[in-house]
């Protein structure tokens, strides 16, 4: 049959098939029910869906009624919002909460989108479930069931989900002889080959160490807590599918797929499934190999093919880290890959049965004309519809197609909202095609289009790409490191083996652009085995300060008069250095101060963008500005360098503070001296490397490691320092404060001190927080990177609702982290930096136990922990304010627990300290949102998002009081603070003639 | 006759005259000339005009061949210009200084301009003029001639320009029998009654110290060397016309015709005419006024009516200033007033003749017309045109007309060029009728339509005026005091009476919103009469400040809560305050601390300006900024308040400084202790009015005048205080700095200080130096206020090549000066603030006679000044950057002189100072101008302006180096200084579903 004829016939049988159903609504559109009126409204109103859709999320986390009535008044109560008239009675803006009406409205909301959460939900307890499920079965649906719940933070939990799969198996088993097989032709099978009993599993919370960065560890960990699900499913002689969740999963969940189904005691059973995404523009190419690998391996499959589910997701987080969009933007475009992709499976019928998952009429015409077209049994195909979804479709299906099978989620409400979440998108969202047949009941015609067709005309129909911007571009992020493409997770070793093959490195100052060695040499080792030196680093001396001042002295002039623009210049060529030799600075950072490969790719992404982002706001600053408008004169606001620079930087962000830094200062035309941190002068030598190799003159960059002790007052005070940019310790930033603000014999300008301190900061878990979301996060800002971040979470404070909820999941999530050697992958938490940080954390560990209780000491144990400078990963509880636990920067992993009553209280503690740096919390109350913008007393407040991992432009960051005395890197505001503004004022009358400038306001 | 029979008539007569000269061109559009070759290229292309003009400007000060030649060079040269091709030859960016064929084209370009300046000029020496005025006279016309030059910067300039007059008047003379009267009845007389010899006076020159403000004095300094001359022109029978300068002078002039025009001596001869202008809109009842005067008076007079020279001077001026503009904007608008005024004096013929000084044909036809129809007998007018300008209309006229005079300027193109420039700018305006007459050809009919006609089609064709813009709409400076005005005159002697009526004021502390008596009080008196008590101002001790940072404190976060917008509503109530007295709170300041009227008014609209702009930077910074594009996440960028801040003011722009920076730490959100100078006490409690007019909060302001050693280092270490805003001296600056780097027990954050500090500041004089506006320009900026401003010139570098030209005309300005108190308001300097200053000030002048030679040193002698705290001005010439003089802030009028060998030399002292505040530069050299604009190290440099007031938003002020470390008062960073920035980044993705920001970058 050709193309055309195939077209027809789809486009025939769509037609029947909406013949077929007319006049039918899915129950959720039904707008007799309260449901129904609600969707409707929200499909009209964007702000209210939002609101909408977020109180749903909230809603299973209330447990009380002025906890409901509240959160009621904070989302809908609002002035700003449109209700529909379901909604709007009983609900005003003020008092509602007092009012008996008022909680009696709140509870029929709650109610009612309890019943809309049921509806898509076969049971909530498996007594429910089975009695259902027999229901649809008598009504000639197949079922597969689904336990609702995705994330699990702890092994605890995922070691608990895997117990309730086996649970959930023994009820099935139990209940299965009820089950009758459908268009059974005596096997006992539905529609003589199918299992009755079909279980859908999503792979990732079964291991909760899942990282794309440790893949094999991953897949492991995965496996180990599957295997036994499957074993169960085999042994009632049922099926299973693996579904697909976010993209970070696929290859993962992929290779899990293959080792089960390959498996020695598995390989004889087929009834093993997998999912793949339409939407995906991978997803060819992977269906492609797996039935490549099942027909080498010789092992029949099963595809599901869906649409997917994670769209907003994928954009989101592809946008937010830099990466190319991985989902079809063009909704047409998923349709025709998911026909394209079906084609491909039911050509390979014989090794690959398909389930085709979708609600499309045309999508599944065209799977059903397909397969007829390539006569293909119908024992190869089946249908799937999402249980309380798009009933007349299903209805249909089943009196044409007969093999349907239902998609049922089976559990609480609680876990289950995501999902519940996701079905309301899909029902609501403007391109569905459940909202536009059934609910918009749009051209049929143009429903039935061929996909591939209507992509291409939309693509056609967009603009095309933006005018090419000028060089240098609008700036963009770095992209963070895609752990899920093997080449970067191969990259890394790669790196390391290269790094370490150069052996003991030496490395001089370097001052007027030439090395200098002196006497004075300190080694840099690897705190994770202290016996591996990695460095010999020479050490500048007064003598070499006076040295490489002269050298900025000498190029001072000349700097400040080379125009912005090509200031701007060298540090994007330093930048393009660093891109070009990523892996390689990731890994002498590995080594010398223990990040993970995470971490380390984020510290040199973020000094990549230091660089990128100063040089374009050097372009945006170095363009004077007219001031006023009056004719006859032209008034010029511009910036000029504040003269030669010190840059005092930490060993955390080795390369990205330093970088920031040095590159705010040469970009606006100081000539710097540079100390790196003792601990880190081998990263710090990569500066010397970027900036030799972007051919900054000599003198504009000096490197001059050494001991504070020797050289760091003589430094910042001497007379030709004009600037000093600290990042450290507050001990040491008051010191140059102090220092600083007292001339020198012989100095020409008040010096300029730019000091990012310590932090002590909090993150809030409100009595409505997302728990499985507040839980890692907490854990990621408390730990990551040794918790050796001035950003780090130091302070968990909960609110006394939710504490007996969150602190137990918290501990779990910690014991079941992986530490030890940042070089391993699959370590979430490795040495401190050095001896004396361990000492000094070691003594806060003891603090600790005097002053809280302790619940999670943790240890690295192994073998190759033995030689590193490792300390216990700590959570300690009973913390209050007048603590010292919760009042000093301890720079490691010890994290305090506080207990607050309320969120007036928490707040309250949040702000008991005199640092202000960063903050997080996690709430979906939108009154206790905005109370934390404007009382939560940080300089980076998140909300519902950890404290750690401020962007460049995206996040500036820096925080006040004790915190720091600079504007915000990586913010509009942060070269203001290099340089000094000066207006030129040119009076442009000469005898009574005045030019005319282009914006001069004449009359 | 009807108006449009007479219409008909005027397009017939105007049809008729353009036949008569129809093929004709005027000398300088002649194309065959380089003359008329540079005027065709430049009336093309504006950038070329603007350096040809300019060029033409400097040219008189190019004594060198080598500074012609580097000259030419520098405008014509550079790679922006399209040059004419008969100045492109021998012109190439590189090396023409050095080539031979460089410099003969410079020679050349040079003649030729001075050719074209010649051709405006009757004559360079009396014999010449004589010989062309016997020329011209045999070819028919009449002439008035006038003396060229206009600017005076000394009474002794102003006494030689008298001299010159009475010497032309003699050559006049002497030549005069050789003039036979033109179309002589028999009178000996032109036409019948006409003087043969004609003298036109620009009446300003002849009495430098003319000012707007003293016009009582102006007038009789006026009257006393123009009647000489008058009485010398009388005596020979001649006639004299004054002319009418720029709008500042009007009134002067008209009151000076009148004095003249009535005096006894006079009274009997009819021969005295003035100018007035029909491009102002006042002129319609100027004109009116004086033909009252004239009939009441029974003294016949004579008036030019011209269209007037000065209009982007008067536009530039009115803009610049914030005035209403005075002249018409639409050309059209002139040219119906010419003919609607002319109309005016020619049905007043019998009194007033009238002299109708145009080239515009149609406007020579409707007065034609029009006095033929009003049946004017043709001794009662004639015509008059520019000598050099549009050769065929005076041949036309004297056809046509017969009585036609040409106005012949007279002497030395130096002082001279204003006019030529006049000329050439007449010449090329677009919308000149000249051009479109002559050189463009354009069409008869279009040239000759009625102006009132045209100028309603143009102003229907205008676009309506903008929008009303939103509340509180963009910034603009308060208006400047036009003493040009009667009302303004009169306001300030009111306003001082009122203020005296008071009688001794008791001032108290205001804290927490109500006044606190101490029991410490400090007089504060007038300082030009030490016997005058103004005020009892009681003290505050630290009991006090504690008091004060209580209320503070209350206030602090309900303060800091309150939204930018309502913080901004406050300052602009406060700034409504502060208009509505504005006159009253200026005499304060003259009684305090002896500012002058201008001087005081100055600082009242700082003050205003202040507030206004700092209320619309808060509405502009208070507007969270989003950051980033990502979906799924807002991050905005905001600021807040720094918390408590301590606002040490000086006494010297003493409510404009204390406004700035006690207005900016309020809008920002914090709560402020002010404490004023102890000189300026009454003037700062002007803010605790404005502040209480305007409903601040109670304990937002505080007012807490005390004395330095009792409170001052209290207040600055006090815990509480996060922020100090101090302008002052460079010591005390340092104190501050110093204390508020170590932080106090408890302090919670580290302080921030702005601080604005000294200047030593200097204005170069290059050798190509506009002298008339250097000369006054030095001289206002070194002892305005007596010096007293931190932007007051204290250095004036004179390049060797200039300096014998500069200085004596220099010393002269300064002997010309009025000195004494600042009530008075024809004095230009007062006394200094007090006694402590006068005693500082006098070491200096001590020091200056030790290390220079003294120039000028006056002392103000009258009666009045006795009690005063008077101390010479002094100019003090001979030094060198070693000296002490020139190193030290004086903070009076002490002016060094020092002379430089060249530029490099100039630039090199003026910034051998720790200094970087100010400075200025009178140069008319682009290359130098850029070098001044890359090397000349000042927060605020001024081109060809003097080094004072800079106005709020146009020059944002301020220096760097040793003379502050804030960013500029008034300028766009200022109000940054007083807030935290602060990042919220809230993750907006739950359960997979991102709500669509509108700025999202999507797909």
């Amino acid at each position: 049959m050709d193309k055309t004829q195939l077209e027809q016939r789809i486009v025939a049988r769509g037609r029947e098939f909406f013949q077929s159903i007319s006049g039918e609504a899915p129950s959720i559109f039904n707008k007799g029910w309260w449901t129904g009126k609600v969707m409707d409204w929200s499909m009209k109103n964007e702000d209210f869906k939002v609101r909408l859709f977020r109180f749903v999320d909230v809603l299973p986390a209330l447990s009380t009624t002025e906890s409901l009535t509240r959160h009621i008044e904070e989302y809908f109560a609002s002035d700003s919002g449109d209700l529909p008239p379901v909604m709007k009675a009983g609900l005003t803006t003020a008092g509602l909460a007092g009012k008996l009406g008022g909680k009696l409205m709140a509870k029929a909301i709650s109610a009612n989108i309890e019943k809309m959460g049921r509806q898509f939900i076969v049971g909530q307890d498996a007594r429910e479930a089975v009695k259902n499920i027999q229901r649809l079965r008598k009504d000639g649906f197949a079922f597969t069931i689904d336990l609702l719940g995705e994330a699990t933070v702890s092994e605890a939990e995922s070691e608990a989900r895997m117990q309730e799969h086996l649970d959930l198996m023994d009820a099935v088993a139990e209940a299965k002889d009820k089950f009758k097989p459908l268009g059974d032709g005596g096997s006992g099978l539905d529609w003589g080959g199918e299992p009755v009993v079909n279980l859908s599993v999503k792979p990732s919370a079964f291991y909760s160490q899942t990282k794309a960065r440790d893949f094999e560890g991953s897949v492991q960990g995965l496996y180990n807590r599957l295997a036994p699900v499957y074993r169960k499913v085999v042994q009632m002689g049922g099926a299973m599918c693996i579904d697909m969740e976010s993209l970070d999963y696929k290859d993962i969940t992929i290779e899990l797929f293959k080792r089960l189904r390959g498996a020695d005691e598995f390989r004889h059973y087929p009834h093993l499934g997998i999912v793949f995404q339409a939407y995906l523009k991978c997803t060819d190419q992977d269906v492609a190999e797996m039935l490549t690998w099942a027909r080498t391996q010789n092992l029949p499959i099963t595809i599901r093919l869906v649409k997917g589910a994670y769209w907003d997701h994928e954009t989101v987080r592809a946008k937010q880290m830099g990466w190319e969009v991985p989902v079809y933007t063009i909704k047409a475009e998923s349709d025709a890959a998911f026909e394209r992709v079906s084609r491909h499976v039911l050509e390979n019928a014989d090794i690959c049965r398909l389930c085709c998952a979708s609600h499309n009429v045309r999508t599944i015409a065209a799977v059903m004309e397909t397969a007829q077209a390539l006569n293909v049994p119908e024992s190869r195909y089946e249908f799937q519809v999402l249980y309380g979804m798009a009933e007349p479709v299903r209805k249909g299906l089943r009196k044409v197609a007969g093999r349907v099978r239902l998609y049922c989620p089976y559990g609480d409400l609680i876990p289950g909202m995501a999902y519940l979440v996701r079905r309301l998108l899909e029902n609501t969202a403007n391109e569905s095609f459940l909202r536009q047949s059934f609910a918009d009941e749009a051209d049929m015609a143009r429903l039935l289009e061929d996909p591939a067709a209507a992509a291409e005309r939309e693509r056609a129909a967009r603009p095309v790409g933006r005018e090419a911007a000028p060089a240098p571009g609008p700036f963009e992020n770095h992209p963070m490191i895609d752990f899920t493409l093997p080449e970067a997770r191969e990259a890394f070793p790669q790196a390391l083996a290269r790094v370490r093959a150069h052996g003991l490195r030496e490395v001089p100052l370097f001052i007027g652009g030439a090395p200098v060695y002196t006497n004075d040499v300190l080694d840099s080792y690897n705190p994770a085995d202290t016996g591996e030196v990695l460095a010999r680093v020479h050490q500048a001396g007064t003598a070499e300060i006076d040295r490489a001042l002269e050298a900025a002295v000498a190029v001072r002039g000349s700097w400040r008069a080379t125009p912005p623009a090509e200031r701007a210049e060298y540090l994007l060529r330093a930048a393009a250095h660093m891109r070009a030799n990523i892996h390689d600075l990731c890994a002498v950072q590995v080594l010398e101060v223990g990040k993970q490969w995470d971490q380390a790719h984020a510290d040199l992404a973020e000094a990549v963008d230091f660089l990128e982002y100063y040089a374009r706001e050097m372009l945006r600053l170095g363009a004077p500005r007219r001031m006023g408008r009056a004719p006859g004169e032209v008034n010029l606001y511009q910036y000029r360098p504040k003269g030669i620079a010190a840059v005092i930087a930490p060993w955390n962000f080795p390369l990205a503070i330093s970088t920031g830094m040095v590159g705010a200062a040469i970009v606006t035309g100081n000539p710097v001296l540079y100390k790196p941190s003792g601990l880190s002068s081998l990263v710090g030598h990569g500066l010397v490397e970027a900036f030799s190799a972007a051919g900054l003159p000599a003198g504009v960059f000096n490197f001059v490691p050494g001991r504070s002790s020797v050289m760091g007052d003589y430094l910042v005070g001497h007379k030709d320092i004009s600037l000093i940019a600290f990042t450290g310790s507050l001990e040491v930033g008051l010191r140059i404060m102090a220092k600083a603000a007292v001339p020198a014999p012989g100095q020409l300008q008040c010096k300029k001190v730019i000091a990012e301190m310590g932090g002590k900061n909090a993150i809030i878990i409100d009595d409505d927080a997302e728990l499985d979301e507040a839980v890692q996060q907490t854990v990621y800002s408390a730990f990551g990177f040794q918790g050796q971040k001035c950003s780090a979470c130091s302070r968990v404070i909960v609110l006394d609702a939710v504490y007996d909820r969150f602190v137990p999941r918290l501990v779990e999530a910690c014991r079941s982290l992986r530490l030890g050697p940042a070089e391993n992958p699959a370590n979430v938490m490795g040495p401190v930096v050095d001896r004396a940080a361990q000492k000094s954390i070691m003594a806060y560990v003891e603090l600790a136990r005097k002053e809280g209780r302790v619940l999670v000491e943790r240890m690295p144990g192994g073998q190759d922990c033995a030689a590193g400078c490792y300390v216990p990963l700590t959570v300690v509880e009973g913390i209050t304010p007048e603590h010292r636990i919760a009042q000093e920067e301890i720079f490691g992993p010890v994290l305090a627990v506080m207990r607050a009553a309320d969120f007036d209280q928490a707040l309250e503690y949040a702000n008991s300290t005199r640092f202000a740096l960063t903050g997080a919390v996690f709430s979906r109350s939108p009154r206790h949102l905005e109370r934390a913008r404007a009382e939560f007393n940080v300089g980076n407040l998140y909300l519902n998002r950890g404290s750690t991992g401020a962007l460049v432009e995206r996040q500036p960051f820096g925080g006040f009081n004790m915190s720091g005395i600079g504007s915000k890197t990586g913010g509009p505001d942060y070269l203001l603070q290099f340089m000094d503004p000066y207006v030129v004022t040119e009076n442009t009358m000469r005898r009574g003639f005045a030019p005319i400038e282009e914006d001069d306001d004449w009359v």
